[in-house]
């Protein structure tokens, strides 16, 4: 399997997150990247395919914003990362706002997913790295591929960052699928946590089909996000599935839900995959609360293979940072 | 002029603020009405109205949150003040929440605003002191009365807080006259800042109209709202009135605003006025940008008077704590 990864993805460095009234230790550190390399060997770097895929899926004021953040925060007098502190709960309107704070509020969801000086340019090279992969499966050259991406993408929504994510590789590399010929693409996401930013991407459109098992939102971030009733709407209706577990789920209760998933992804009748992978579902994750083990992830891998579909596996969250690099290997040589 | 004050409304005391990517310490401090209550002289306390007037203005489920939010984050195992991390910035619908980090983001705009062990306890006799103040005005024994509330209310909507605000202990007030009878309720906010949340409340209803004096949301909290395009809607289209002023403001900016305001309210033809007064506009105040001086709110005062209308003063925002005895009874002398 082709794996691809771009150095200039550990740029970004989150100092801290806000989290349960405090600061933590930011967990969406460089050296998950470095981990994972080291143990799937041999990667290709990123070609630059410009700005155009991402504006294909992202809002350009959203993109400006993301660009410039950091150096607008640092010339208000402020010190580290930019982290918002108003949102706009209700009545949310497309306004023109001009203060740094104002603009954190209205492209932002969240208090943990700062924006350093580095934070652009991982965000960029981690969305040409899945761009990058994906690009032998549309030319016939490879049937699977490894986006090797960091910071994660699938809680970004168009117009907005969150949960330790700036722009949406998954979506952008689907979309680019699309735009380039490519029929169906169907996005899988194995990440313990809902890929809300995903989901609303492709809410109202058939031709990205979204399927998700992740921890139950009522309990788990994003909250908001990735209830069972969540189906789609307008041309995406019935286009999104969303499949709920509890804590403490471990291979056994995995199983069912991954059948399911496989089944639902199957009924689409997709041309090509685009799998949002995280390892946050490990039984030794920090901050999630599922119970797989290394071993469990070759299963998955093998289950994922079966459908027989080109598939670009887009690296997503994942914790553990000293299991992480055998997780993934896991997973991939399942395929 | 009858003033009324409920020593409850000290048992909330914010410890920091989340700001500028850091801790501040939190402005909005009890000798803020302690002060002000040694400058006006004597107060009679607040008679308790229940639950049913907080009601007809507030969305029970958060109401309930307000109730309970401090005692399950306790539970949750966390120390200090509640304070949210993640928030529903797009695709917001009511969903059955179970955590309290997603309930502090359901019913929440931002970060300043923490719950703490005495919050709901001073945020229900400031609605209580707001209540008792509107009494004899009601009853015709009186023309003019001040509440002294802490903490303030104008940010906090039907179902959020924000901007150090939990009740609206104006729009509780006006809703309670409403419901007992009286015609038109005009509501005047010359606090420093947009009263998003009193705009939300009453932004699709005639009876209540609203206009605010502020500084331009485009610079300043609330950023979301404010603007001077807002106008209400359906039945309240026309009824919501935003005059917006730069920063350094003086008195001979504001003093061609207040004549705007004071038209737009005669024009609605209110039988009773709701003034959220903020004595933030003050050249001194440490968070906001406005210069007038402990002299002007006197002159503010007897045009707001001069309108003839019973009028019943809530006591807003205002952080320059040595000042802000002085300048509230500047203002209200000048009546």
């Amino acid at each position: 399997m082709i794996s691809v990864f771009d150095p200039r993805q550990s740029a970004h460095r989150p100092l801290r997150e806000f989290h349960n009234g405090g600061w933590s230790d930011h967990a969406e550190v460089p050296s998950r990247a470095t981990t994972i390399l080291g143990a799937v060997g041999d990667a290709v770097p990123a070609a630059d395919h410009g700005l155009d895929p991402i504006h294909a899926v992202h809002d350009p004021g959203y993109v400006t914003f993301l660009r410039t953040a950091h150096a607008r925060w640092a010339a208000a007098g402020r010190e580290g990362d930019a982290i918002g502190y108003v949102w706009p709960v209700v009545r949310r309107r497309a306004l023109t706002l001009s203060r740094i704070d104002a603009e954190l509020g209205r492209y932002s969801a969240d208090a943990v997913t700062p924006i350093g000086a580095g934070t652009w340019d991982s965000a960029y090279w981690a969305a040409q790295t899945a761009l990058t992969a994906l690009d032998p499966l549309l030319g016939g050259t490879a049937r699977t591929s490894f986006a090797l991406c960091r910071p994660p993408g699938h809680h970004a929504g168009a117009d907005y960052l969150g949960g330790y994510c700036y722009l949406n590789n998954a979506a952008i590399a689907a979309q680019a699928a699309r735009d380039q010929g490519a029929g169906r693409v169907a996005i899988l996401d194995l990440d313990y946590h809902h890929g809300n930013g995903t989901q609303d991407i492709f809410w109202t459109r058939g031709d990205v089909p979204f399927v998700s098992i992740h921890a139950d939102p009522a309990q788990d971030f994003p909250f908001f996000w990735g209830h069972a009733d969540e189906a789609g709407e307008d041309a995406g209706a019935g286009a999104t599935r969303n499949i709920v577990l509890p804590h403490g789920t471990d291979i056994a209760g995995y199983r069912p839900a991954l059948a399911q998933a496989i089944a639902a992804v199957r009924g689409f009748a997709p041309d090509l995959l685009v799998l949002s992978f995280g390892a946050d579902t490990f039984a030794g994750d920090p901050i999630c609360h599922f119970a797989l083990e290394t071993g469990d992830y070759a299963e998955l891998g093998a289950i994922v293979a079966a459908l027989g579909l080109p598939t670009l596996v887009v690296m997503e969250g994942g914790y553990a940072v000293d299991a992480l690099g055998a997780n993934v290997a896991s997973f991939l040589n399942g395929f």
